[in-house]
């Protein structure tokens, strides 16, 4: 054990831990367990890499303009342990001393907190000293230079994000091409279409795939897009944006230095006080996570029905991938389905949470920020992993029974709509009706009543023909009886 | 009384009303009284109107073409007579024959009969017919020639919310220019800055509404885009996008003539199945009104405290808009705020209702379609009236006290952080701890404690340098002490 | 036209309104057109009369016991002028001079200053005066006399919910009934369960309106006990609930008053200061309304699903109760069912909206109940219309295909189950095994296997047997092969 | 590394592992990371336990009753060896062994299948065979017996909810009186009021604290009532609550067995189908720790506002528990009403997840029990750290600053209403006119205008004056001037 002060009292801290005070108390303050996302742990890693290249930089030009003045900086050797720890942090290591969960009070300040204390610690060990000297290193005074929670936590978010963003971009493209490849295979492939669950006019396997994709199309470009309005940091702004007490070739500096280090297109904002304040960009980046995650469910709900033993016309069959009872033998359930509609709804939920939070907001800053950025994250990877597994579990294996159970949509009456430009709506209900009392096709239907050639009506059945947008007057004519 | 069928029975509909069976029987199963948005209502005469234009050019270069057949087309009285009752709805005109609730069963076939059902009448009263006589013109066979309620419903939906989108526009413009004005006004007004509601560093008053202003630019931009998310319509296609038993000529046709009528840059969706089935584009629109709600109640909250009798440093009073209380004389109440933040709350619940009902989109149609656009009216509507109270009754006349309380603010400790570049975080500190224990302004503080010039002091006290971004090195050494 | 004049300026009013001038500034500053809902207007109707008759007893028995002092008090018949109009407010009359909005800011002031201000005209006109005349009734002197807005608005808004809870009472015992009668109707009528969308063993069809009637049951329960959460109000609280400047005969008569007048089990707070800043008790109230939208939605779901044209086992036709489609002739659509749904999500938007507002109570009050109370106005009548809708348009005239479907269960797999108490879980895999190799029945199965003798396996496949609940052990052993 | 096969397939499983291939292939299939709640993980432990020993009760009476007929049972010993890894489960040992994530498809499959494997890989182990030897023990036919997801999961979830509601029962009753001891310690001690932020008439801090006290006290009534709401559980029920395949003495008897381990008041369920399928419980019981969180909320809000740095009467002083800020000394901030806050809207969003999700119930079962699961331990998991925090780190310790700030009270020209009844109208207005133009305090204004007798004054103005109940009418005459 070694014994911690800060201006409330002492706490005893275990011998090894990095962590030290200030995060024991923090962690008392707030006990619940909730885990904090790795991946903004490491992200405040790099914040604080990029903030301790850029005071090394200063010093340099600080001492090369004004030699004579006796100005006063860390020691090179101080600088590099904390650009070492720094770079520990942002690989993850020493993640077991974070012990902060994700809901807590403050905007961020016992994370950083935590990761200063971390990161003054293993500095300390690599330059020999103890755990707890922090006369020699501290976490405030030291590993906190020129920064405030108030800039590194929510810019360190934002690389979190846009790395998860490229993440996420690439599982969609991977579920855009699983669909395309159920569209290329079902091509025409006639399909039974439903209104409100009731059968409507006839379409196509393909299209209802290529719709799917379209949407995923949306959503890539939508998340394409969140990058974008996150990419503006506050980095150098300090508590509320004003850069006070930070040297302005810091706050000029600092940014590029994080684009280098992250290979990220971050720009400084061009106003940090209201990038400090307003976090409304991040409601509309939970929000194209929302709409992607609505597509989502779309889907799985729509697969999951037409494959489901309920389903009239079943044709589809999900991939198999797990036992489905305990009690029913060789029942599979559709969990993939049910694992996306899940997340689906947590994302909804976490929707909720981000706006009402971040419309929390109290003059200079929002005090909610790790719950909110708790929450953009989960969504995040929730989204990825729900790409993945629909992906890998799902469209892929996905079987079509051999022979398409065209006899029920032979025998919807409903298909006759296509035929009342060529014999008029009056004949087709003619049609409509003795389909619907005997129960038979439209093509025994209509040996009964010769209103159309039978070859004239073989090729207007044609999927081809069922499905192509719209009748041109020609046809019509030319295929008039 | 009048009496009309249909396949279920017979229903008396009142003498003179416009509306018909399938309206009464819609209003008894949805016996709500949720009032429809008269802007959808229009908004399907305008849509309806530019199918008449479309059939009626079809009719003309059909038989032009083929003069020598014998083709069936209603004759251009009737479509005269249709034309005109549908401009009588794009003006708003028999409103109060449209009996459907906003809230309804069916993805809006109510909406579509109940206006079917006026048209037909107003146009058998154009050609001198009695009310219901419906084998003349038919709200089904000829109001709605070539029309589903499932494109031209949304469709419908999308013109009314482009049209409100530019209203929305135009108030958040306004708004936007109060704030810039509240800017002008304050220019390095120093204001004492506050996070999570504790005394921070110092700010100023126009740095919080150029804060604003900026969130509102965002939101302007958010809007503008919103109507190119949605200027897809699927119009021609049908019950489900396949447009079936629809000339392809009305399908390319119709929506170009949409476009001249409204002048709206509204296009024909590349995947009508997709547009018909797919509602993600609603929950991204109405996420970025979110988001806009999110930073009026920010800003609304923000004023409300800064103005309120609770407020410790209260330089901004709120302009009198009515009797507050009707026990307390005297009292004014900050019920623009309170406006705002109700809608906002409004706002946030529509996007949980719009965006839980487009996940529930089933195979090729969202069944929800009436309900989900009736919040999204509802909720653009409440921003338009936000910004222009906000403008009207709270931004425009926001007074400040004469003489800013800069007392208040040469108190505040965290000042001293202004200074640390100077004599450094040892000196500002003993600085602080004075002004702490004997509750003096910095000035004070600094005559006991002799750290820095008078001058100097004044120097940088002023509002200019206290909220310039950063510090400059060779400022620092030429004022250093 | 008329002049009405406040501290603000002075505004022209119609000739005949009876509303006045702080109506007007309300509804110029909250630009909306939410319809108010009539219950609460009618409610602050009753609520008025109570207060104007407790004043009136008061004034007699204070003029009793100081006959000699002398006292002021409103001359009778004014205060019986105020009587009538109140009495007229609580019948709905006049309603068409109330024009505030639903949305709006304070917490509920512009609701009774507008009341205030009808009344007070009401009982001029009846004392022949001009409207306007307030130097006679004036609507805040006289008409509000001992009340406040926090008291009379939040006590109105109970009193109209707890009558609407009577109706909701009653329209959820006629589902109830309904459900109770299709139970009964088929009793032991075999149905194929579904978990998971995937079959399971065999169910009935009364197991599953016995579960949605207990369900229900649990909502009617529900129901009632939302009356009792509210029943405390805080009328003669005055602004905060500490009675201040109101007689304490008036404070401790006021409620039993209302009692009287509404036959409600209203009480008066123990705390009026609790009662006047703290909703929790709207939020559990409107909990339990979303509870009871839970079941429905579950419910109206359930049986679109099973009788939709997709089910595969379909059993159920819903009455057809309007046309459903403008294009596809014939089609009837479960628009009961989507309205249910519709309205149910709408009720879960509400339910955020209410707690979301009910948390933001600040100090002393609770500045949202304008916003809060409507939501829960709407949400109750919404639950009303669904379950008359329900009752009246699908579960009355539901209907079952005469013959039962039996064959499939009896192909289902799963059904072995039932049998392996008898013959163990090893033949009974056998028996399973060849139904799915063969698409036969389980009594085809077993005419092959002979693992359980014919009679036996009829008298185990009966629905009583198969549905009673697990099976005992001297019924395995004698009927043992 | 060991082999195990299913249907599907083989897997690899390391060693020493107790899970088996259907976690492995859950984990897959759910590739996310949410950690499982341990609490419910116990809970299946003890479930488990009831179950084997209702078997072993029922093997043994079995036995007895048919010793001559060759019953087939488990031996004693794997009995025994299954009860002792029940145990070990319901300690919650072996945790790390449980590998499915929080957010799951399948209605609990997971959990089960999970909990199954290491229970039969303990058993194997005490009986001294090889981990995955389930032709000895198998995790479905021994392991499952009698059992179902669908009865032992929710079953399981309930014993966990009402255990964690006895702890919040225990946390909400300390934060009532840590409450009471603010309330009596701030007997009479004046308060200005604030009605929408503005000053209202006066009233004390007893009040407040009584208020929260008062509404916690709902809040405990609240949570006492939610374990009755659950109680009723569908063990024995069987897949779908037809107890199909399980002994009705084991139906009648696993509850009470299930009740005696726990010590909880759990009874078997009257409808086992009705509580299988309908979560509507669920939503009312998530819905009272929403309103529980709203007062939590609005606390703690409060108490953040009354003691922050912006409140201009500030007499209270949160206590100090971590350092505020990485770059402002000495800053303190309300971090633990800001986690209660974060908590609160966590709690929100997860009611919005629960009763979204409740009502997506699918005919007989409901798939989403392990998200609505979660999000109901986590909110009462939140709920309870929340009690914990305010009372040890926020109302213990309450400072209240030595000298109520009566001065600013007394120069609130509201105060005036509380000589209304004393003075009159007209009087009270003319001493607050002078109050408000002379910044004056009330008696200051009252030697000037001489309207009350010094002496009574004093007497009005006493604490218990200005916050008794009403005025009695012969006080009012005999203090009358």
């Amino acid at each position: 054990m070694r014994i911690e002060k800060d201006f409330i009292g002492s706490c005893e801290i275990p011998k090894d831990a990095l962590y030290g005070i200030n995060s024991l108390r923090a962690k008392q303050n707030f006990p619940n367990s909730t885990a904090f996302h790795k991946e903004w742990f490491k992200a405040v890693g790099i914040v604080k890499h990029a903030c301790y290249k850029t005071y090394q930089k200063y010093k340099q030009a600080a001492l090369q303009k004004y030699p004579e003045k006796n100005l006063h900086f860390m020691s090179d050797e101080v600088i590099e342990a904390l650009k070492c720890a720094s770079i520990d942090i942002s690989k993850g290591n020493y993640f077991e001393h974070f012990i902060i969960p994700a809901i807590q009070g403050g905007a961020g300040t016992s994370i950083n907190l935590n990761i200063n204390e971390i990161i003054s610690n293993l500095a300390l060990q690599k330059l020999g000293k103890e755990l707890g000297e922090y006369h020699f290193i501290d976490p405030i005074e030291h590993a906190n230079i020129y920064q405030s929670t108030n800039d590194v936590i929510p810019t360190a978010l934002k690389v979190a994000l846009i790395f998860l963003f490229k993440e996420l971009d690439v599982s969609i493209n991977r579920t855009t091409q699983a669909l395309e490849k159920n569209e290329t295979n079902t091509r025409n492939r006639l399909r039974q279409a439903y209104t409100q669950m009731q059968t409507a006019v006839p379409s196509s396997y393909d299209k209802l795939f290529g719709g799917y994709g379209n949407a995923l199309s949306r959503d890539w470009w939508r998340v394409s897009k969140c990058s974008e309005r996150i990419k503006e940091v506050n980095l150098g702004g300090g508590a509320i944006g004003t850069g006070i007490a930070i040297p302005s070739y810091f706050i000029m500096e600092v940014v590029s230095q994080l684009q280098r280090l992250t290979g990220l297109p971050i720009t400084r904002s061009e106003n940090l006080s209201d990038t400090t304040s307003n976090l409304d960009s991040l409601v509309e980046v939970h929000a194209s996570l929302k709409a992607h995650a609505v597509n989502m469910e779309k889907m799985a709900a729509d697969l999951r029905l037409m494959a489901s033993d309920l389903f009239k016309n079943r044709e589809i069959l999900l991939p198999q991938k797990q036992v489905g009872s305990s009690i029913m033998p060789g029942k599979v359930n559709p969990v993939i389905s049910e694992y996306i509609i899940s997340s689906a709804h947590k994302i909804y939920a976490n929707d909720q949470l981000v706006s009402s939070l971040c419309a929390q907001g109290c003059l200079d800053l929002n005090a909610y920020l790790p719950t909110i950025g708790h929450a953009m994250i989960e969504s995040t990877k929730l989204l990825i992993t729900c790409n993945r597994t629909i992906t890998d579990n799902l469209l892929t294996g996905l079987q079509f029974k051999k022979i398409p159970d065209k006899a029920s949509i032979l025998k919807n009456p409903s298909l006759t709509t296509a035929l009342s430009p060529y014999i008029g709506y009056h004949q087709a209900t003619q049609l409509a009706d003795l389909m619907n009392t005997e129960h038979c096709s439209i093509s025994e239907a209509n040996t009964k009543l010769q209103l159309v050639d039978p070859k004239t009506l073989d090729h207007l059945l044609k999927p081809a023909q069922l499905l192509k947008l719209g009748y041109r007057l020609n046809d019509v004519i030319d295929n008039k009886i």
